[in-house]
């Protein structure tokens, strides 16, 4: 079999149906939302990696990858697979533009070979054609246009059974990413995958790049829901039997029940390892689509372009004289002078100042943090929420204080605190107040007092959003400290 | 006349009388206080210049200054020469130590030769044979001993006409300082200046440092007032005319009126180019009290001490492999990774990032900041108040959050704002609240409400620090929208 041929075949297929996968249909975008992200620290944080981030404009790089998919992946055929902690934020995310369900909720992580069979089983079950497109949830992806044709390019491989991957035209010698070294030519950019190789060093690297067989390993992924089921069932044959033992469950209000007791037992593995560094099936479609995993602060080079000096500067900065640096606020001044190849990343509550040529080491400076019992550094100033979002502007002895930012129409849980009591002022907008049996609207400039013990709920009833100062005052000033009696956001009780 | 005759002289003199000038008597300490400090930004600020800093301690520059003259000179004969708008700081960081009337104001800068004339003219009419000992107020000492024997030593030579300089054995070939180049021996330790110099370039620095006969100037005089008037004379005609000419309304009720006419019309000077270089009555005393005028970052090596990797690290941080770095943290996070000879200096607003050879240019960063329309960041962000301390928490279109801190028993002005209204909600201690006609007291986790126009005065009549958070809103929030009927801070009607 030839790919040529196989293509030949998927046309005439194809065109016997109303949508052909090129166009939706199969076509199922499976989008991997649970990555850590702490080599993006400190804009990214444990509780809010990267692809909730919106560090090329307007949406987050999350947004960005379901946009870039309009038109090609009707809306209810995606699948984004998170972790139970990322759950709200992707459900928030992709509110009014997916439907609620197409967020599956893995109970921990254990890698992407865990999450591509639970995709590809949970799929399989509703449309047993179904064609996978995998996708990381946190890359960028310049030309949209070039990266449409490749997939169409490679639909007809994955439905005559190929594992398609997309191999990325190295244009420097990179040590942080995979390569996959290309074989026998399979057709027009389509080549049998000889090996993986892992991140290399600097010398290897280079040697790659001169080589010219080797292309970055994007992590993107085109598969028959079924195939990728039949290569995990000959190479991971444990992965399969617990979703296969499972299977008539999935879909079901069982689900949540049966993925807790089959995660509890599976090993964490990634699908090169576990599959595609193995299996006959693989295939690598040559791209070339301005793609970055902007796996570190240095990739803004290749996204945002550089100045005359060679530099990115975004924010609040004065600089005298940089040279081919990234400097980076997202609101304090930065003020530097004569920084050469430097990365400097400032957030509300920490800066990162470090050496081009070292911020794979981001990581390490994260462990560190760890270890210094510093990990309030780990979350974010800033929190997101549903609802709007809230920073905390002091913490002191028995107070804290906190700007909320309810959006218009938002409402937050009715609630109550044992052990805190709250003065709201209202600083811009309108609120709608519950405090115990009462209802009351405060203005602009207006304030109340919810002591401790009494049932209350505040609300956005307007049209702009509700900015209040929170003044909370008590001897156990932990966000624990709440009983939700309701919430419109779905999250329980005791959270 | 030689010097070690004159010293037998003097003794001879002191012993005659009840305290020598040695130990009081005749020794006054003539502070100057009014420097404005931009090469100590982001943590020195136009208003809070470097004098005013607890850079290493309990203690400010200033108050250091004044310590360490303990014994030596009598609180009653101090005299701080500051500008109108630090008067109030130094008041308050001497209150206790020195009487209130040793703080003297001039109308306006005009560098330190009609402040030491002022001086001169002030300490003659009360005690004709004044010594004055010049001392900048934000310079740092670390030998107090051997400070104090030099000045014991140069005593005798003031008191027989000298104007005694104190030169520094240079250490390195510093460009940030003024040097002193010593000529024929008058004394052990004692030298006829030969001339004086100006910062150099550091190819000529290393050369004097070579050379062996060269002090750096550190700005520190003795000299007896009548000395430095008779040379003012000489020197600098224009001036001594402006001040003979009030001399007698100097230490009366028309003092103020005087000045303000004088420094109208006076010419800005440094007494090192208007006397000190032009004099023939000038000496140098060879000194080594482990001085530094702090005139830059790369200082704080000298005074602190680095560490085994060359480092002087100080606050909150994370370091990776840091090698002859100063990184200095006043709360937030740094996060360094590889930082070679890099100075890091991070404030509530502002960081700075320079390298170590390039720190002198922190001045050109600050005209830089001017010219874009970022002076915010010349001023504090943590304002520091005679009655305690606040900090702006957030601005926001039309409100504006402060944290106010009342020292126990402080009290602010009777006030009155035209186009604010101010919630204070109480987070620690008890205010007394004034509010039209009203009396009220405001415990921890009450609030209250005044209204814009309504005459108020915040108090704090406990024994512990009152906190409130203020929350003002309107459409007009600068903090020239305040009508003050009595303070007790002096401050007048319009400030």
């Amino acid at each position: 079999m030839t790919a040529s041929k196989s293509t030949g075949v998927a046309r005439r297929k194809a065109a016997g149906r109303k949508t052909n996968a090129g166009k939706g249909g199969h076509l199922h975008a499976v989008i991997m939302a649970g990555g850590k992200g702490t080599r993006f620290w400190p804009v990214s944080r444990e509780t809010f990696p990267k692809q909730f981030l919106k560090i090329f404009g307007e949406k987050t790089l999350l947004q960005n990858t379901i946009d870039r998919l309009e038109g090609k992946v009707p809306p209810g055929n995606f699948l984004i697979i998170t972790t139970r902690n990322q759950a709200e934020l992707v459900r928030w995310q992709t509110k009014g533009v997916l439907p609620p369900e197409c967020v599956v909720t893995e109970p921990r992580g254990r890698n992407t070979a865990p999450a591509i069979a639970l995709a590809a089983f949970k799929k399989k079950r509703t449309d047993r054609n179904a064609l996978l497109l995998v996708l990381p949830s946190d890359h960028y992806i310049r030309d949209t246009a070039a990266f449409s044709a490749a997939i169409d390019a490679s639909v007809p491989l994955a439905e005559a059974g190929c594992l398609v991957t997309f191999g990325i035209v190295p244009t420097r010698p990179e040590t942080g990413y995979g390569y996959i070294k290309s074989g026998k030519a399979a057709g027009k950019d389509i080549f049998k995958v000889e090996r993986f190789v892992e991140k290399p060093e600097a010398k290897t690297a280079r040697a790659l790049l001169k080589d010219g067989s080797y292309f970055w390993n994007s992590g993107i992924f085109l598969f028959k829901a079924q195939t990728v089921i039949n290569e995990i069932k000959k190479h991971m044959p444990g992965l399969y039997a617990a979703f296969a033992g499972i299977e008539s469950q999935l879909g079901t209000m069982e689900e949540p029940k049966a993925l807790e007791e089959v995660y509890g037992r599976i090993e964490p593995d990634s699908i090169d390892y576990g599959v595609m560094e193995k299996s006959k099936r693989v295939c690598v479609v040559r791209s070339d689509f301005g793609w970055s995993d902007i796996g570190s602060w240095n990739a803004l080079e290749e996204v945002m372009g550089k100045d005359t000096g060679g530099n990115v500067v975004l924010g609040n900065s004065v600089n005298i004289e940089p040279e081919g640096s990234i400097i980076f606020s997202s609101g304090r001044l930065l003020a530097t002078i004569g920084l050469k190849a430097m990365v400097v990343v400032d957030t509300p509550d920490a800066t990162l100042i470090c050496p081009k040529e070292r911020v794979q080491e981001v990581k390490k400076l994260v462990e560190k943090l760890k270890q210094t019992g510093k990990e309030e550094y780990l979350l974010p100033k800033v929190e997101e929420r549903p609802w709007g979002h809230f920073s905390v502007l002091e913490k002191g002895a028995g107070y804290q204080i906190k700007h909320i930012c309810l959006k218009p129409k938002a409402r937050l849980s009715l609630q109550m605190h044992n052990h805190r009591s709250e003065h709201w002022i209202v600083v811009s907008g309108t609120a709608r107040v519950q405090r115990g049996d009462d209802v009351f609207y405060i203005n602009k400039n207006e304030s109340t007092y919810i002591p401790s013990t009494v049932k209350h709920r505040l609300e956005n009833p307007g049209m702009i959003p509700l900015r209040i100062i929170e003044i909370q005052s008590g001897e156990h000033l932990v966000e624990d400290d709440i009983i939700r009696f309701d919430d419109i956001y779905g999250r329980s009780a005791d959270r």
